[in-house]
């Protein structure tokens, strides 16, 4: 019965969603090698066959005290908190869970594009994708640099909000897009995405959308950003790192998931300081090497009947 | 140094061929889950890893007399063959080799391109396939049809030489193409893929191309083809069966791989009737099947200097 349930989650969730279609389809290019490519709740002709015995066996292999990370946030000491999870936790026998080969991607040399046409879209958009260094690829390297750092601070720069360049120029400006942002995330285990989406005018074409988007990104490369933007951008990012400890459950949410990709809880801390550090100059040379064609996948989210036209 | 060597192959037949290297990119694309999606050299960042270990390891579990198929041709009668063949091959032990589990791919949807720059690409080109169905799935399949053999005769309807329609339409007519055809192969083991290729004239755009291809494709879904272009490519592949035989490594190679790949020798033999068996009605339900957008990934192939135009 339980296979009926993640069946049902997959339809409800991905097969219904031309988004999540779209996303799914966009991690299976964007990634040429890594297992990121797969979808994480799997291709739905194999979870049709999976078996009681499966699940078991995954189960008895992956849910192992030495495959867990304990992160308790709230009213407790670190002591009280040690105890207890010695007494609760502790007796639970490791599994010697052996170290997994993680496959690595080969060099990129291909720009990608998907386009997705299906009759429940309401909204077409467009996402683009860059594939980009994350916190732990970065300081997993020989030499760990502020990469990471310099692109949250660009993301800030060109899709911070109202205050973006992109919402600005795009929206308010020249009014190509219905919205527009863009985003770093980088809490991958290996390597993540540099992110463009956005949404064009009621009627308006998605190919004027790209268009301008693309114009932005030029725009960029050739003239830079100003002392100003990289001050600014720092700014509020240092305030959303204060909002991001105002409450229990999301510092703990972090910490935890920073943990389990296999971060140290000192860069975790460190975060508010190292994008303090980072310069004009760190951001160019961040845009410079993820922001190229060969790095990117693009997808388009179409109405059905809009297909033709654009293929 | 033998890894040495295969570095090597790999660097003078993919990473210095901008053509081979798109290839690459578009199996990664267009195959979601199977393996076909990964070179079979490998990827470099792997190979530079690859130990004398796991060579023998790959050495001892595939090279088998289980694993292999003995095909001989020439002057020699089957008895002759099988007393040598058991003989010298029969007393190999068996290693037992076990069932491989093929990952099959997910229904795809979202149309896939890729561009490709590369300062070394003198004549631009585009490549698109369609996923499709091989001989053998379609020999395996609950319910085998004529698929596979009417895709053959569409590829001949459509790219087959001076006579097809591609060549007459777009290098003779129209003129957008300086060459331009289809083909549609069908030998793997798990799905295939039904192929277009062009290059545009000189100084002619990839854009115009695409375009006059896309039309082609079109008014053939639309219009369908005549009794005559049937008939007309069911006599040039006829032929081609028959020029096929006329050596005696040829007709050995193909039934070498024929086996190797899954499939039996009297279906090998039974091609040149099957494709007479192919009515009108069955190319154009092979061509609506195959030939959707979804289906698809686009390769475009472009001097470095383009890039920044088309992108």
């Amino acid at each position: 019965p339980e296979r009926d349930v993640i069946l049902q989650e997959r339809l409800e969730r991905i097969d219904n969603e031309p988004g999540a279609k779209l996303g799914e389809a966009m991690s299976a290019a964007q990634f040429l090698n890594s297992p990121y490519r797969l979808p994480v709740i799997g291709w739905r002709h194999e979870m049709e066959q999976y078996t009681t015995q499966d699940a078991l066996t995954f189960y008895k292999r992956f849910y192992a005290p030495d495959n867990a990370v304990l992160v308790v946030g709230g009213d407790v000491t670190a002591s009280e908190v040690k105890t207890l999870a010695e007494k609760y936790f502790g007796p639970l026998p490791r599994h010697g869970i052996a170290p997994r080969e993680r496959l690595q991607e080969p060099e990129p040399n291909a720009a990608r594009r998907l386009t997705l046409s299906d009759e429940r879209v309401r909204q077409p958009y467009l996402l683009r994708r860059y594939l980009a260094p994350s916190y732990r690829t970065n300081e997993a390297s020989a030499t760990p640099g502020n990469e990471p750092y310099a692109l949250a601070v660009l993301a800030e720069i060109l899709g911070g909000g109202s205050a973006g360049r992109l919402y600005r120029d795009m929206v308010i400006g020249k009014q190509t897009a219905l919205s527009v942002g863009a985003d770093y995330d980088g809490g991958a285990y290996d390597l993540d995405s540099f992110t463009f989406y956005g949404t064009p005018r009621q009627g308006g074409d998605m190919a004027a959308l790209e268009a301008a988007l693309d114009q932005q990104i030029a725009a960029l490369l050739k003239d830079g950003v100003t002392d100003q933007e990289v001050a600014d951008a720092k700014h509020r990012l240092e305030i959303s790192a204060i909002k991001a400890r105002d409450s229990v459950s999301g510092p703990t949410f972090i910490v935890a998931e920073a943990l389990g990709k296999g971060r140290k809880l000192a860069d975790v801390q460190a975060w508010p300081d190292r994008i303090n550090e980072v310069t004009q100059a760190d951001v160019m040379q961040a845009a410079r090497q993820v922001l190229r064609v060969e790095n990117s996948v693009t997808g388009i989210l179409l109405p059905k009947a809009a297909q033709e036209a654009s293929q």
